[in-house]
């Protein structure tokens, strides 16, 4: 056994202690943490500065990369605000009594151990245990190497908080080999990971589905969908398309392509060419006809998630063929209609298969925060376990509980 | 492209179909299904005579291959209760509007596609076919090479009832192919399959973990415990014992092995010697000295799923002992507690990590039918997604509906 399963056996044993841990026990943890967080500031932001100093990548990565004493409140503020979300636990969901008398419930439970494969940003090192430990769970982190020293020094102060609330330190535990042969060995821990979240780009989930041998659930790329109806508030559609492009281009819930009904592809076109001068337009041949600066759409760019000032459009002659396309290119994140027709609404909710379907609502709002979670580990673009955004009630599981007076069969 | 591949493509996109059926229609299949079965019994037996014909094997791999009239008039039963449970799907479970105006539902909505990988039982086809259509979702069959004569008659009759419906044909398909290669292509399609449940033994959990690139929930082994605990009635213990080792020894929800508390030891063993004198008894060195036949258990017998009539049995010394006994060694599967101490029973549903928790009941009862859901695709033993007999709703997942008028971040 090597020193990385050694660790988990240990990370299994705090998740028997944590699941059993009070309510109040569990708040407290976090709102220890955030006070912690607050008062070490410094601390944090001069083990940050000893993993900036060695980055040598100048991409969106270092951004990534840096805290400040902003982002660190934010930290301190997301674990006061799960802190205040309901107990997700031991919640009644199913409650029965079968013909020959027995009592039959399902209540919700934790999962146990959460392992989270992430990059940089060493705010998720922070966000996830709280949502961990807030459920009941132990969350066995894995980030990035280039965080090294940011991570632990965040680990640090949960260890101080679990310690202090009487709770197994080993409840926030950090992968402690980076390496890349030591990641695939974390995949495969399967007496120890009860579920594995990889939060990370298409090399992660192909490692994942490749190596993975524990249950996992994938956070995906989003291809998401606007189509624009025949009849609609162009204007509301103009804005939930500019906001769903530009608001902060680089995130899965951003839009990258938009659909529009031919019948008023001409007037809502011309407004977008105004309206989102910034990005760039790639169209078929009728919208090349209609925003002259428009570059021809290849399937590859109905196929894309560019992340970047970069927007597909296709004009359509129905709903239908709106529908078929998102079934064809989406990636099941999430896909909005623009529309008046509440029939045509009410198709779309139904029909279009992903973790989110939105009518007359910007992409951007398939979040955890935005929805009301209290945050989220990821967004789970699979349909197994979680769909969508993956707050505390997603970290949790059904136990069936039955109870007899000596029933037989 | 290959034919499992294309036949795969037909397949999902008939669950495009199933899944925007009407409840009317989904139950209509079904029933017009059950009465195929009864009145093609004779072609049904004809098919599986011819199966059994080319069968060598002389163990209970014959017994679950074999069909005869009671069996196939059981496949119809089940089909016509399933047709009668309340529709599993578009029910709300999540209703919210968010401060900034937008409704924000979860709903329930079909998987997509099944794949279940399974062993001889031809009435598994019918049952699992109906489940899945009773839920929205398209069936993707991977049975026994042994059963093939018998599989293709049954899901002639789901094509032949499919048609009559309106509904896709390829809803209830067979892999045509039943080489071991053919099994290993069938657990990576990543863009077919939504869900993929292996219902057999360790070696096709092991080539799961191994080899499938799908989501999948794994229908896993069943070391179920009972503890007779210190505060008890002993006759209710013996019958909940003797019920649970002997009434279906070789299925996953039998009992395999005996935790008795220390202060009681003595009169149940004794009484449980006299009361399951069929079943050989492998117990510790107390349990050796107060029953005479009992051989000493191994580790490796408390670590085993028997299938047969025989029991392993350890004394214990309080219920933390045994609660620790089955961490180490269930399988996640049922564990039961008689007791008359309501404090005992509580901790024991509340600590005890496993699918399903039972006080003073027989493990017999974790199954889909005796819990209330019409039927079950498998029993889950892993956390994420299911937990337990997996019936109509754990073929569903949820979806996120978010309803505005203009809303943007």
């Amino acid at each position: 056994m090597d020193a990385l399963h050694e660790q988990g056996l240990r990370i299994r044993d705090a998740a028997r202690v944590v699941a059993q841990a009070s309510d109040e026990t569990r708040r407290a943890v976090l709102v220890d943490v955030a006070e912690r967080l607050r008062n070490n500031t410094d601390q944090i932001l001069a083990a940050n500065a000893l993993d900036l100093a060695a980055y040598t990548d100048v991409g969106a990565g270092r951004d990534r990369l840096a805290l400040n004493e902003a982002r660190i409140a934010g930290m301190a503020d997301a674990l006061d605000q799960l802190a205040q979300m309901p107990d997700p636990l031991y919640e009644v969901v199913h409650d029965d009594v079968r013909p020959n008398g027995l009592g039959v419930q399902k209540i919700r439970v934790p999962l146990g151990v959460i392992g989270v494969v992430y990059e940089n940003r060493p705010n998720v090192t922070s966000d996830v245990a709280g949502l961990c430990v807030r459920s009941g769970n132990a969350a066995f982190l894995r980030g990035s190497s280039a965080a090294t020293h940011s991570n632990t020094a965040i680990v640090a102060l949960w260890h101080e908080a679990l310690a202090v609330h009487g709770l197994p330190i080993d409840t926030v535990s950090l992968v402690a080999d980076t390496s890349h042969e030591a990641v695939v060995r974390f995949m495969q821990l399967t007496d120890v990971l009860d579920c594995l979240i990889p939060r990370g780009g298409p090399n992660l989930i192909r490692a994942m589905r490749e190596h993975a041998r524990v249950p996992y659930v994938l956070d995906g790329d989003g291809n998401c969908h606007v189509f624009v109806d025949e009849s609609c508030d162009m204007d509301m559609a103009i804005r939930i398309v500019r906001n769903g492009k530009t608001s902060r281009p680089g995130v899965c819930n951003a839009t990258e392509t938009v659909l529009v009904h031919r019948a008023i592809a001409d007037a809502f076109l011309s407004q977008l060419d105004a309206a989102l001068s910034e990005v760039e337009i790639r169209g078929d041949a009728i919208t090349q006809s209609l925003v002259s600066r428009a570059v021809l759409a290849t399937e590859e760019d109905y196929a894309s998630e560019y992340l970047d000032l970069i927007l597909a459009v296709k004009v359509v002659s129905s709903i239908d063929e709106a529908m078929d396309h998102v079934a064809r290119f989406g990636t099941g994140h999430s896909e909005a209609i623009v529309t008046s027709d509440p029939a045509h609404a009410d198709r779309w909710v139904r029909t279009v298969d992903a973790a989110a379907v939105l009518v007359n609502a910007s992409t951007r709002f398939i979040d955890g925060g935005e929805l009301g979670l209290g945050g989220e580990v990821g967004i789970s673009t699979q349909k197994l376990h979680a769909r969508g955004p993956m707050g505390l009630a997603e970290l949790t599981c059904l136990k069936w509980v039955v109870r007899g007076n000596g029933q037989i069969r």
